[in-house]
């Protein structure tokens, strides 16, 4: 199943079911307002939302509108347009060991067992086409291409093997950065607060299913294909070189709390130890730049400057529609 | 004008009135359902909601309830039973000078400037009788007694001043810290995730008028008082030795984000300088008891350990009723 929110009514916008290739839409209201709605009650309302998605599939669905027209237009919301709680891991250490290093910081031994991860805002994630609106083109405006999962409820003390119960929907997220923040908040100690913009997630999300054996052992394997101002910047395998799976961040961030139906959990910026596969990121590659050219070269994002992060299954077919957005002054 | 919710139909609770004394409560849901979306129409809805408060202070409310017997029975919700986004600052450097100083760690001279602050879990707030449940007593569970405040929209880079405009109702928090999990999760560098429980508000959230002079520049100036193992334990003044206003902190919360209706903002542990005020959590009496007698005596919160947390106006008269819990085993 492919699901996604049309903007509107209220700020948890409309839910929609989506055919697999992206081009038709039907609004799920019938059966569910929203998302947050649909994921608390998913054991009730999974049977009714696939009826009405193989329905879609099928061309039965005679309400059914334009589900690119929706988008080009900007009146798709991210596909869970809040949520009650956002955790992000650091599931790939090569990202990890690049980024410390930039830092002049070193990756403690206990990452390689002990998750990293904090929490962030997600009072209001972007739509797949929202601009990405900052004050000032000096916060060091970065993107951080990312695999997420939308969980039902966990109980406290999960194993990861409990935790891969809990997987709803699998989405790509964009969890924007602001570089040149982020030492000096974090050198406070408690972590990010002004250093992380909105989150993006992409025009769809899917259940697990609609990947087939691409999800194996929570973790995707598939390229993230990321362009930055209309340039390839990298597709680095989201199932290669992470330490962690989505199964062991969720059972790490439900160690000592339950997590409740919509909780938001990411994977952190993909980044293979293979440098041909590129970034997703540019403070990577900035990394790169310094340590092999004697200097970062790669700008970060001004306004105006484009992004573009995709995910395609093995038939060179989009799977999750592609997150296309620019930086903008906010005002 | 006072508010609360009752637990039920849904997780976001049924929005009640509560009159000023605490005795009586009346459905708001004709109004508005629930607390979250009170916020988010709160100019539209402010009028209505005035006028079945007024209507309730004089006794003409026909479908009044008793707000006690309803709070006892522990049918009483959070105010806001859950919320998009949670960020607590450390104000009172008191209690941060105290900490650090119980972790060998010092206080960069920033923080008297540049407020810390990290954000928490609110997926699931805790009522005011609900148990801290945890899967071990060798976390070092603890209060934290705070004043906190649930925003409207903010806007991204809002001065102060006009930060102050967005506060629609003050709570009393107690924000679990788990102490023994702490010192590795920040030395980690991220925040936390583990070392903090969920936060629990208090009975009835309120709006400022209602705290009349003891609202001030952003601050509350009145004594939290505290009882731990039914012994009392602090009451320093909320509106002493704070560094920073809520009004500061709501914005650095907004310096790089809009900031939805429903924000909640902490001020952090109060604390003040004073030592004959004690203390609003357990950590910072063990840190003077360490100093001062050579060991820290008083012991982290145990299974059926209670704590109370309480705010009186100058009458004597509680504002916010109690927030009590106990301790338990999670099962």
């Amino acid at each position: 199943m492919k699901l996604a929110s049309l903007k509107g009514p209220t700020r948890d916008g409309t839910l929609l079911l989506v055919n697999g290739d992206l081009t038709r839409a039907v609004e799920a209201s019938g059966i569910a307002p929203t998302m947050q709605y649909a994921i608390e009650h998913w054991s009730k309302l999974e049977r009714a939302l696939l009826d009405a998605y193989e329905s879609l599939e099928c061309g039965n669905e005679r309400h059914a509108f334009d589900f690119q027209a929706a988008l080009a237009s900007g009146k798709i919301a991210a596909p869970l347009p809040r949520a009650y709680q956002w955790l992000d891991g650091s599931a790939y250490l090569s990202h990890v060991e690049r980024v410390r290093r930039a830092r002049n910081d070193k990756v403690p031994e206990s990452f390689y067992t002990d998750p990293l991860m904090y929490q962030g805002g997600a009072d209001d994630m972007l739509g797949p086409r929202d601009p990405i609106r900052v004050l000032s083109e000096d916060w060091g405006v970065d993107l951080e291409a990312e695999v997420g999962c939308i969980v039902g409820d966990v109980k406290m003390g999960a194993t990861p093997a409990e935790a891969s119960q809990a997987v709803r929907l699998i989405t790509l997220i964009n969890d924007v950065s602001y570089r040149k923040l982020i030492p000096q908040e974090l050198a406070k100690g408690f972590g990010f607060v002004n250093g992380k913009g909105y989150n993006t997630l992409s025009p769809v999300v899917v259940t697990p299913d609609e990947l087939g054996g691409a999800w194996d052992g929570g973790k995707v394997h598939l390229r993230m294909v990321c362009h930055v101002r209309d340039q390839w910047f990298g597709n680095p395998n989201a199932g290669d070189d992470a330490t962690f799976s989505l199964f062991d961040l969720i059972s790490h961030a439900a160690k000592t709390r339950e997590l409740k139906a919509g909780t938001l959990i990411g994977t952190g910026t993909i980044s293979n130890h293979d440098k041909a596969t590129g970034y997703a990121c540019i403070m990577e590659k900035r990394l790169v730049e310094q340590v092999e050219l004697g200097a970062a070269k790669e700008e970060f994002l001004m306004f105006g400057d484009s992004v573009k992060i995709e995910m395609f299954d093995h038939q060179g077919v989009t799977i999750f529609g592609a997150i296309e957005q620019k930086v903008e002054k906010y005002v």
